[in-house]
């Protein structure tokens, strides 16, 4: 249809890849016209991702040989590894300045250069499209989004903690050093390489911690948990992987501060979060359990009391395929392309 | 809005209920106007399917309190037990004779009062009714669902096995005495029925076959194999347990009539489902995995050829929940409303 | 062999009595000559647990039917519910006051009679067999196990959590009043009664916690702790529920008391458990895998630094079918009859 | 101990080889002293699997370091890929002709020289050794094992087909030529490589065959059933994969001869196996599940008649790491070096 925006993904063979195709190939107001695949030029989506074969896709390129100027791209959604993503995004956007792009690496994430240099060992290649990026959180960045040229996905583990959090941070309602968020993630996390580590038997049936205490997410964590309290701020965080395939769940214990109680932190989510397409807040005392956001864009939260007096416990999930990344983007597409916010993303989970 | 049909679920608690609702959620000509389920009558939907608890629906009713003369329904999905089935439907056409049905238990799929008397062993409660009802396999009875009042809608197991054989015993190009269909299924075909032998930990991280040699759903095989042959056909059919939530897959060994090659075979499927929106052939050679069909409406067939000359290996998948349940009961009600045949039922499948 | 000890199992169509069933048919010095289950009563074990089919095992009877003088059994491990547990302990004591008992219920873990009463709502029924109980975690309390009569088997939560605290409450080497234990568990903790919510399609393929806040097991926590650190302690403790089938995991996120590093808190560890044969100690910064200890009596424990200056995280796995039930109740026993600690429960873990 | 045998495994860091360490860590008559793993030469075991970190065991070394003279080692198990065995057990048993060897890999299970350089493309580089080796299946060949120095352990699919129908073939009460064996595999079986297809989410939730028509096992069935036979067999054959670790599940498809019903062939294989240890055939009309016999050396049969008049359905399941391999080859050790034949590897299976 002449009037659908043009749409183009860079990194199409990767798992947020197809949650992109997935969610896309039924909107109704764009088209996808760019896909590219480094490692798989040539091959169509379908050889890739054999549930796409019924469907009319364009043909995998790679990226060195697209003319972004002829391309004229509305929007492109950029799944590139770290560091490639800078130069790749530089290059474009000089070369088609009217393109809007929604970037899925950890690249654009971080506002202080010397807080990026400091993470990633290295100054970053494209400073001032650091600066010129939005973070998108869109339930907390809404208005800066609509009006962005590049937006920074944010990541699937830090959108769960910070959905719960920032609100309570904000309102001064817990205390910010006394936080713990033990997160467990599911596979499709890990991303699509093939590693030992990620092969099913070495995975299923059982359980494990990893990367504890020092897990890269944290740089973006503490970045708008210390604007959120309007201090520094460092929380504990300890990543887990679950045997299954989506879905991460967090398990947020805090201190209420100056004697709020539990109920009283579920009263500010409730009321933050009551007109939300996107974020559920579930009766005072009951926990979600992450099957049932599955393959949507929601994020369930509920918040009990816990034994310890004074403390409560907070728990946080999403489809980190989805509101942790693909519906996300699609969610900051429909904001920065004046969408409806919801459109193409307003699937209920598949449960079971 | 005024313009929506008026549709019931009876028997919403069950997993197919469940993926009704995931359907019609957002299918955009058709409002859930009454849910029944009478063990949870009083309830919300999202009490018993907490993925839906964000959206608003009709709170669960009991079937003996509802009035189908003023209920007004335009179409029912009905996914009662066995026997009650029956009873309920007789019921509601005589009170509200203009209401559409499509019945997803195995009452009307049989068309001989005598078969259904042997295989069930009773009589029928309704036999007008039965003599009525159409067969619900689209592909091959579209033309007689567009004018039906009282729908059948056909098995997992057996639409699994029928797309890809009816054609070929059609075009007599397979012995039809000599079909052995070994068949998998996911977890969800056995329901949601509190059973030892479904718990999870009986049966994840194991296979087995469940009624070798005396399956129940071999009445509606043989039905309608001996209308495609012209002949009475008896199969072999051997279902098994696969420790995933969705998918049936049936590898099909078959032997070529007439020196008819697998190529053959795979030419007839090929032509036989070009234009169909939700069967896909592949390749030849090629064989699909049921996991690329999650979620979705769709059927993926291969066909290769057997190391023993003559034969042929058919490959069948398909999504339980929806082709083989609650997607094709969308399907045939879009026929029957005179909608699209695909809306509503046309994402793509979800992998990973 | 004549000199083989003989052994009870009441209970013995769950997965505890299963778990001991595998453990004990290949136990050198005892022989297995009464199992019960009331409501398999006449059945064999092959019939329950189709692996025993090819060996010869006493077939199931009713626990009414025994006479238990005339059983003449060295030892008897009860796994029965809750309550009747006492019932039928006091009778058998009575009757046979030579036999020994592992019990693996919670009826005889709580010292005191008031917590007890408390946290159960009612008198216990057997309040001189309840004095007369040695709590039966070997690596705390192996002297008096050894000349005890009736031990009360831990739970499996406890046990994990137990193993890497009570060292550092002794020690006081950690604030008592801020620990969070972070709980995982299989499905098999769950038991194999039937019930909706640990249906295969229900539990796999996603991640939940329950019992927010309340968890019964938190009685006996509460008992050991308070004793170790010699004053009340009452912990955080939240359990979840993976989709694998054995294993327990928790993250216990700790503060160091006067200054003590996680290094620390991990050379206490590791002195504590150098000549344990059933407690690994990873080397510094190093966590476990629940799958590295699947079917074995291994617990192993990991210590890291947090991110939170002066805090620590802990990590404790062990196989809640094994050390965290059945296996534990075998030492328990090997101490009980004068055996090798190790006998019949040293196999590695079964991994992948 | 001075009596024990000194064991060598090339190949440890595989999974077959870390199951041959589960089992040998508790036989009584033998000791691990040398395991070779070349890419992680220098290691520990418990860096390359978790679990034996608690116990001693000789590091890692390079197959190229090892002196076979020095080494002195009673049997040997080579885990390696194909063809690299071939070179090293020439050289092995050049430098040390008394030292035994049971091989894992396809290398020496082929008989006819010719057969082997059809199906591998190449010339065989050891023929000598080749003439020499005897083909492992116990159950058949337990009397040549017994004398051999070279065995060739069979593979896991070709076991479970196998231990079923060579009995029948051999009584001549099949038809050879209409035999169907509908494979599936639990996932160690494709190894430990890093290979995109076996991460967890690509293979969790679904289900699908590979290699259909032509998988490389072939040879060995059609060599022993050709044998049975006593004239030239070539079965159907087609493998799938099940999202779970252990567990070989077979459904054979047959038609009895001359009017052998399914209960005469059910008859034949139970009277010959009535006195094997590791092979159980389940009452007629009983089929078994993989689940069952997982981690344990035993084989479970069942025979059901077909509802196609003549035919019968016969399931077999094992374990693909210990009876479909590292159990196998114990077995033959065992018999190779004069002990008792289920030393070792008489462990129940561990279910749940």
């Amino acid at each position: 249809m002449s009037t659908k925006k043009k749409i183009g993904i860079l990194g199409a063979s990767g798992y947020t890849g197809a949650e992109l195709v997935r969610l896309l190939l039924r909107h109704p107001r764009v088209g996808l016209t760019l896909l590219t695949a480094d490692r798989r030029a040539g091959q169509l989506m379908g050889d890739v991702f054999p549930q796409f074969a019924p469907y009319e896709l364009p043909r995998l390129v790679s990226i060195a040989d697209v003319d972004w100027a002829k391309a004229d791209l509305d929007l492109v959604f950029c799944g590139l590894p770290h560091a490639t993503t800078q130069t790749v995004l530089k290059d474009l956007l000089a070369k088609a300045p009217a393109t809007k792009v929604v970037d899925l690496s950890a690249d654009f994430r971080l506002t202080d250069p010397k807080a990026y240099a400091k993470w990633y060992g290295h100054e970053h290649h494209a400073l001032e499209l650091q600066s010129e990026a939005v973070y998108g959180l869109v339930e907390i960045y809404r208005r800066d989004i609509r009006k962005a040229r590049l937006v920074a996905n944010p990541g699937c583990y830090t959108t769960t903690a910070q959905l719960p959090l920032i609100p309570l941070l904000k309102a001064k309602a817990i205390e910010p050093d006394e936080i713990v968020i033990d997160a467990k993630s599911g596979m499709t996390g890990a991303g699509r390489a093939a590693k030992e580590e990620m092969l099913f038997s070495e995975v299923s049936e059982g359980f494990h911690a990893y990367g504890v205490g020092h897990h890269r997410h944290m740089a973006e964590l503490d970045q708008e948990f210390s604007k959120a309290a309007g201090k520094d701020v460092v929380v504990s965080f300890t990543p887990h992987l679950v045997p299954m395939n989506r879905g991460i769940f967090a398990t947020i214990y805090v201190r209420g501060r100056r004697g709020r109680t539990a109920q009283e932190l579920h009263a500010i989510l409730t009321e933050q979060y009551a007109k939300e397409p996107f974020v559920y807040v579930l009766p005072f005392g009951k926990t979600p359990q992450s099957r049932h956001v599955r393959g949507s864009n929601m994020t369930f939260i509920g918040v009990a009391a816990d034994r310890i007096e004074g403390r409560a416990i907070i728990v946080s999930t999403l489809d980190n395929l989805t509101k942790g990344a693909s519906g996300q983007a699609v969610q900051n597409m429909n904001l920065m392309l004046g969408f409806a916010e919801t459109l193409g993303i307003d699937q209920p989970a598949m449960f079971p």
